[in-house]
């Protein structure tokens, strides 16, 4: 159970839709749904391929779905054999989250009786991230023949598409393809596929055929099993003009590769790459098999669509799962993810945050589009930064009308947590190149962005962040947000620590930049007004946070009672007549995620007094709120609900209880978020390790049926097992360390060993 | 008909409603609706004292409307003769403006085919305020007798009472009284009547009745009709406990003086009066039947309800009709009604300015709430200057729930609405003496709480006026509202003008005043900033000036086709969700009331190019709208549209179309700002009147069908006459001139004789 999800005869349209997010695989070049083999995209079948979008009239810009090379379609007297459908006598669909494996196995009884057996599994290549392999065979109780169509199904499922034009299907060699172009930018792209048989298998007889009307190219194997089965191997591979000039071309040659290369090694490569990730990142919960089940289910996501290729695509806030949301990157990735990365990848981690680098044009002119200067981060980035957020994000569901959200205007923060969490990165694994490798220019130009966006009041003789929209979005155009405005001070912090550091380490690179940007008099205002920023969280110890300007003022109601004043399930509860809105009920961690973020800056008293005061008011209407309130509970003694808080967020995507659609718009997906917040309330929470300078605190608050929880993670560039039980820390390097790291238990700090382990008592 | 108001035969309940607006007599102290004597609470009879205001547990706080001392109801052989239930044989009700009197007269045909006529004619006494005076006299086609019941109605018309308690009835002396409490806070009021018969005629029977369920104090007469006809005098004192300790005794003392007094020599008096003040403000227009009468009774209206007897109270916005929109002072007084007041009779004028001076505390309060200095005077005032705008002020016809609107907190212009005014009496009437006496207090602490509201921005290098809500209400929470910023900025340099008079003419007062307020470092801060705010209207001849931050980037929608988007007849255009609210329509007039408030300040082609600009995207929404239009529009050569809107604005309580219900609540009532903006579209705008400095310059653009306009009024303390053609101006000073006023025709400008009269010809 540890490594596996198997789920058996599920067959409704929920199921098919969770078992497509939960079981998908992934390379982080391409995500591949968990659906069967003979699935189409009523069942919605999705090959989503990181950082293609496309748009269509004025339709939602949206990830390119492309065509589907895994479909296989077996028919026994020409009775097609399909899980919804036909009589099922056995079906168990599987996720091998080792290996990053996707299996299933079938018995269809045909209306003769006949029982025919499927059985298929494949991978998306981590060693070869363009390519999936298939292994599939078909097997009968007694002695017939049957029929299979197979090859690459072009008729895709879109939410705003359709995003394939010119499609065009041809076969040379054996080998089928499907090429197209995109709509908006015509990117070609082509899918082909090869298929191969097993050393010393009899080859069956197939053809060729393309169907023009389906946008496909299929190939039929007519095949007589006669007390045995047949098995075969698809090698499908997928190229964008992203990838270079000629995709087709690619997709054939990589098809050729694969089948010379053969399943069996393909699957052996992939393999190691996979345990050789998870050596570096495991965690074991001795005493609590779902806990595990859950964390190592959302460690698998995070890494199955991590963009190991690529630093111009990010992960998406639903992963590669399909195209909702617009496949957008939001600021989950660099709040709610990149802690996991940081701790256990950081190549992966700084692949993310370049993407950043990589997309200043696009915050740069969204800066510009609202009159400020320096980067403003798109809400919902697409290509280049583009901002894919729409000024009406919500329909009314009482008028039918568009209604007009904040979320791209006024969200502010994103620019704030870019900052973070490249100074989070630099913190953590101690990289300074990230800075003069573009780290520096995301920061200088995040401060100059808030320095443009700043007011001072004579009065009160302070600056403040008016007119935002904090992490609580159903509170929107609110003034001196608690979290914006840490977060602007924070990027000041950062911008002038790095100015700092920048001029001592890299003097030249230094100069350059300063002059490029023209950043030095923004530089000395930026250390002026920082001096001047109001910050709300500067309190007494154990004082409650204001959320925002006037937030006390606000009908004080209890949650159900606001609930109870729905008149539509489906209706939003912020907006400008939200029920919400004018109460101090909360969509989503806003303060207690500001304790979370800059933990270190609040006195236990504070952190419990606001946990106290917001929990109750929060809706938790965002995936990225649980795991705010399971960290900071478990700092102030509620591991129970640290726990609780912990366990909504790692099985989000196990129970699929996630919002699927709003209204007839399937919203439904992965959350990658929710995952690396999973990772974070047992790594950072329950297991209490945080990182300070080059040292590593560790202050576990071990649920009580936890008898033992081993994790491995990296450091400061050093990979460290980690061995917690209730009355003890134990703590070893993998390899010999590098550079030093001292743990701290308690009152006990310790440098570690550069070999062998230490062991300190939790006091 | 140029003076009278005559309507017949109309008993609808819209006409009933609209009749007690348009036929309302008054004398500032009291209004009392224009109702038959029969009618009770159900016709919205009400006797609407001046300032005082009365709140019912958390109902809104309202005026109180006192038990109607009017009521007289007659029976034949038992059967009551009612407008809305007897046979009618002939009705006419009508309003004498010249005299502020209502008269009615009615023939009801009883059962048995009697001829019934009642005759009643009324007036509120602008000699002596606390009294109403009537005649009532009732005459038959044959003998017979009749009995009538009559006295003082307790039992009252209330939005959100009941406001009267511990109502008691009394006699004493022939007077017949009634006296309550309000509920709040207690206060006493009493009305109390006596009747009189004319010399020489027999007195009837009569008895008096107490019927202390209805809460009344009625009594009895019966009567013999033999060829003649009943008359008799009703005197109806009204008394509260602002107007001194003992109303019961007040009220009784007035009615014996009354009846001493008789009814003939109090209408003299009265008669004396109101031709005196025609005698001052009378506008005759020689061509134009319907704009005489129109114009007539707009004045009318203004002059009735006008606080001559103190400055403790102003005009609420819906005069002394009813206890709509809760009694309250709006922007309304300063902006539309005191022009014609400043122009008329200064000292009414003064006396609503000072009522700004003691609600001083009010608005002082205000600010201090909101977390600023000054004073932020209400949206809506009542007593002390509190604040009646509550902040759900519309109800959500979708959903039936309260709608958060930002009246109350963001309409920040009120306070450069008052100082504006100040200004705008100060430099009509030359009158110094009202900055020493209170004037500049109230200026002085508007340009604090401008200063401490407003923003710099570091990057602009300017202050901000940020998050506002204009005239325009459909746009709330708006940044740099053109009209807004102009008034702010208006603020600061009166206050800085203000202090400099002050030093110069009465130092004294001016050191003492500064120390009481702490004002010195305040004054330079302000005189600081005025030179750094941003303007959104400074821009190049012709342009367009942008209604606030982003205007432009909103949907352009032709008017109709927005309002066909309308899914309810009454739901709200502005708010959160409003259809207008992502859009460029406007509900009234904003960028063009600037142009109007700051008339000298944009030359002619600006002026033209943002009427053009803005005119089609205004819905009119408020009654405050069309004026701004008419005055420009005249301005700019479009005598016929300047025509047009002048009509709408006179005629709004003429043809009652303006909106009576919200749902089931009804709004219905006078219009004085309507009345005020139909005097300043007439004067200002066609006639071309305008005073600046000491000179009068005058610039008719009369409508083709105007002959002639003769028209008096005050300008700098001297009474002219002005009379108009097309073709030529011709001023007459009533009085000998006191102080020097110099008339400007084109490009003439002549100092006007202290006595005699100049003819100016029109270029």
């Amino acid at each position: 159970m540890d490594w596996t999800i198997t789920e058996s005869n599920l067959r409704s349209p929920q199921d098919i839709d969770r078992q497509g997010n939960k079981l998908l695989i992934g390379n982080g070049y391409i995500g591949y749904r968990g659906t069967l083999e003979e699935f189409t995209k009523d069942q919605k079948t999705a090959t989503i391929v990181s950082g293609l979008y496309d748009q269509v009239g004025d339709q939602w810009r949206e990830p390119v779905n492309l065509p589907n090379g895994g479909f296989v379609q077996v028919y026994y007297q020409g009775e097609p054999l399909h899980l919804l459908s036909s009589k099922i006598l056995e079906h168990t669909q599987s996720l091998d989250m080792q290996h990053a494996i996707h299996e299933r196995c079938t018995v269809f009884e045909a209306q003769d009786g006949a029982q025919i057996t499927v059985r298929a599994r494949r991978f998306a290549s981590l060693a070869e991230p363009h390519l999936i392999c298939m292994e599939y065979s078909v097997s009968a109780d007694r002695t017939c023949a049957v029929d299979l169509l197979m090859g690459i199904d072009g008729d895709v499922w879109d939410i705003n598409g359709p995003h394939l034009q010119e499609i065009v299907s041809s076969e040379r060699d054996g080998i089928l393809s499907l090429a197209a172009r995109t709509h908006e930018s015509s990117v070609p792209i082509a899918v082909s596929e090869s298929i191969a048989f097993p050393a010393g298998s009899p080859k069956p007889t197939f053809s060729n055929l393309h169907e023009p009307r389906k946008s496909c190219a299929f190939r039929k194997i007519h095949t007589d099993l006669e007390q045995g089965k047949l098995t075969f191997y698809k090698f499908i591979a997928h190229f964008t003009g992203h990838d270079g000039p000629n995709p087709l071309e690619a997709s054939r040659r990589l098809c050729q590769q694969a089948a010379v290369l053969g399943f069996e090694a393909l699957l052996q490569a992939h393999n190691a790459l996979w345990e050789k990730r998870w050596d570096t990142c495991d965690i074991q919960i001795e005493g609590d098999a779902p806990a595990q089940q859950a964390l190592r289910f959302s460690m698998y996501h995070l890494l199955a669509i991590a963009p190991a290729h690529s630093s111009h695509v990010s992960i998406p806030a639903r992963g590669l799962s399909g195209q909702v949301y617009k496949g957008a990157i939001f600021w989950d990735t660099e709040i709610f993810m990149l802690p996991f990365f940081n701790h256990t990848f950081p190549e992966l981690a700084r692949n993310l945050l370049l993407y950043r680098y990589h997309t200043l044009v696009g915050a740069r002119r969204k800066a510009q589009e609202y009159g400020f200067r320096g980067a403003f981060y798109a809400w919902e980035s697409q290509d280049e930064g583009k901002d894919a957020c729409t000024l009406f994000n919500i329909t009314d569901v009482f008028t039918n009308r568009p209604m007009r959200t904040y979320f791209r205007d006024k969200q502010v923060h994103i620019s704030g947590d870019v900052a973070y969490a490249f100074w989070q990165y630099f913190i953590t694994t101690g990289d300074t190149s990230i800075w003069t490798e573009g780290g520096a220019e995301v920061v200088f130009e995040c401060a100059r962005f808030f320095l443009s966006y700043m007011y001072y009041n004579l009065d009160k003789r302070r600056y403040e962040i008016l007119d935002v929209t904090g992490p609580d979005e159903y509170h929107e155009r609110v003034h001196n947000n608690a979290f914006t405005n840490r977060l602007v001070a924070h990027t000041l912090e950062i911008c002038i620590q790095v100015a700092a550091l920048l001029q001592v380490d890299y003097p030249a690179q230094y100069v350059e930049l300063v002059d490029k940007l023209d950043f030095e008099q923004d530089l000395k205002l930026i250390a002026e007004v920082a001096q001047h920023l109001f910050l709300p969280d500067e309190l007494a110890p154990g004082a409650i946070i204001p959320q925002f300007d006037g937030y006390f003022k606000l009908e004080d109601v209890p949650l159900k009672t606001l609930l109870a004043k729905k008149l539509n399930p489906n209706e939003y509860l912020g907006g400008g007549n939200g029920l919400a809105t004018t109460t101090q009920i909360l969509k989503q961690a806003d303060v207690v995620l500001t304790l979370f973020l800059f933990n270190d800056r609040y006195p236990i008293e504070t952190r419990s007094a606001n946990w106290n005061f917001y929990e109750p008011r929060t809706e938790h209407g965002s995936s990225l709120s649980a795991c705010s309130y399971s960290l900071i509970a478990a700092q102030i003694g509620k591991v129970d609900w640290a726990y609780k808080y912990f366990m909504k967020t790692a099985t989000i995507d196990l129970t699929g209880e996630g919002k699927n659609y709003v209204g007839t718009l399937y919203i439904g997906g992965t959350h990658p978020a929710g995952n690396g917040g999973a990772w974070m309330a047992a790594v950072f929470g329950l297991c209490g390790i945080q990182g300070a300078g080059e040292t590593l605190k560790i202050q576990p608050h071990l649920p009580s049926h936890w008898k033992k929880v081993t994790l491995s993670l990296v450091f400061r560039g050093q990979q460290l097992k980690i061995i917690l039980t209730s009355s003890s820390v134990t703590v070893q390097p993998a390899r010999k360390l590098t550079s030093p790291v001292s743990i701290a238990v308690g009152d006990h700090t310790v440098p570690l060993p550069q070999n062998g382990e230490i062991s300190l008592p939790v006091g």
